[in-house]
């Protein structure tokens, strides 16, 4: 499955770049956990970190009903969600062809309100278990306040494209005799030890989905 | 120093959480170095991944004169520039308390096209340097074609804010007794051994700011 480019998700720099691949895309979605999403407020851009998960065709954020972002958001205005993945700093000879490889996916549209409770039972699960596989079932799952003081809103994979950049950098031909050192100096996210709640007596072992997590592309 | 808060920066949702202490706010920019840089174009958002660089009072965004963004940014549009550094999981013991250790910066402003020779060059010069300190005297300094074909944009940290969650997880008392793991799994920017451009003969080994490269909190 592909989607289509359409006017505002074709990458316009560097389209060498660009991909419309779902592959692609849903590879990046599910590596990351931290998305940016921008809509506009009182005409003004507002950009927020925020927890998402992919399902299937649909990205899931949510948050509490008293956010500034959800309020705003359940209005289904437009939006832009940005997910970016860093994956090392390009070192080129010239200081102009200095770069980063990552990998980006940008999804346009109007996120939507999810109020089928059903639904919105699994849009919430899925964002438990987008952060960390096999942790909803261990969980105290939620209560009716609980339930009612969250937000949760749906994005359709529509209007999405990735951006891709990796390998050695690309000088200008006459500068690759130069002596300056080049290449890439890789950076990864990586997982320390976990650290239990102070407030947690020992008797409570860390389960495996914790004593071995791994972000998808490490597992 | 301190930023006081705007009408747009003031923290609403857990205010808790925020802080307009220049120190904290300097901190976060200086240990990131991609941002996310949100505008509106045709009446929609967009959000957009690049590098930058804080000089002082002032963040630099750099980009080729053909971008749509820096063609946009150039317009001196209202900007939200959004930098994330992402902790670690939170695994509270009900699904609902499950949360990510952050540290976060928002700014909001106009951004000012740079057109001054002398800021231009130091501002090129800040972008490289943040990435990799010690770099920028070891390239080929950019010529009249390439600084002809580059933008550079200065944002003010006038309108600046941090938000930041720390910590173990936070349950409602009733839920400690709980049997279910609570705790932080750490996640960590990693830098990994570098990786010399295939193209670069072995003659010119690795200099120091590479072999021993950490982001500054590493140092």
């Amino acid at each position: 499955m592909s989607a289509a480019p359409s006017r505002r998700t074709r990458v316009k720099r560097l389209p060498e770049r660009g991909s419309y691949d779902r592959a692609t895309i849903d590879a990046i979605l599910d590596e990351g956990f931290v998305c940016h999403l921008g809509f506009v407020h009182d005409g003004y851009p507002v950009v927020i970190p925020t927890a998402y998960a992919r399902s299937g065709d649909t990205i899931y954020v949510h948050g509490s009903a008293g956010s500034r972002m959800l309020r705003e958001l359940a209005k289904e205005i437009e939006v832009c969600l940005t997910v970016t993945l860093v994956d090392g700093l390009v070192l080129a000879r010239s200081a102009f062809h200095h770069s980063i490889n990552y990998r980006s996916v940008v999804v346009f549209g109007r996120a939507r309100l999810v109020e089928d409770q059903v639904e919105r039972a699994a849009g919430f699960e899925a964002v438990v278990e987008h952060l960390v596989p096999g942790r909803w079932d261990d969980t105290r799952l939620p209560n009716e306040k609980e339930l009612a003081t969250t937000r949760l809103l749906a994005l359709s994979l529509e209007e999405a494209s990735a951006k891709v950049r990796s390998g050695p950098p690309v000088d200008d031909d006459e500068d690759y005799d130069l002596h300056h050192w080049a290449g890439v100096i890789p950076l990864q996210l990586t997982v320390q030890p976990p650290v239990p709640d102070p407030r947690q007596d020992g008797s409570v072992a860390a389960p495996r989905y914790v004593s071995s997590y791994r972000r998808p592309s490490q597992a």
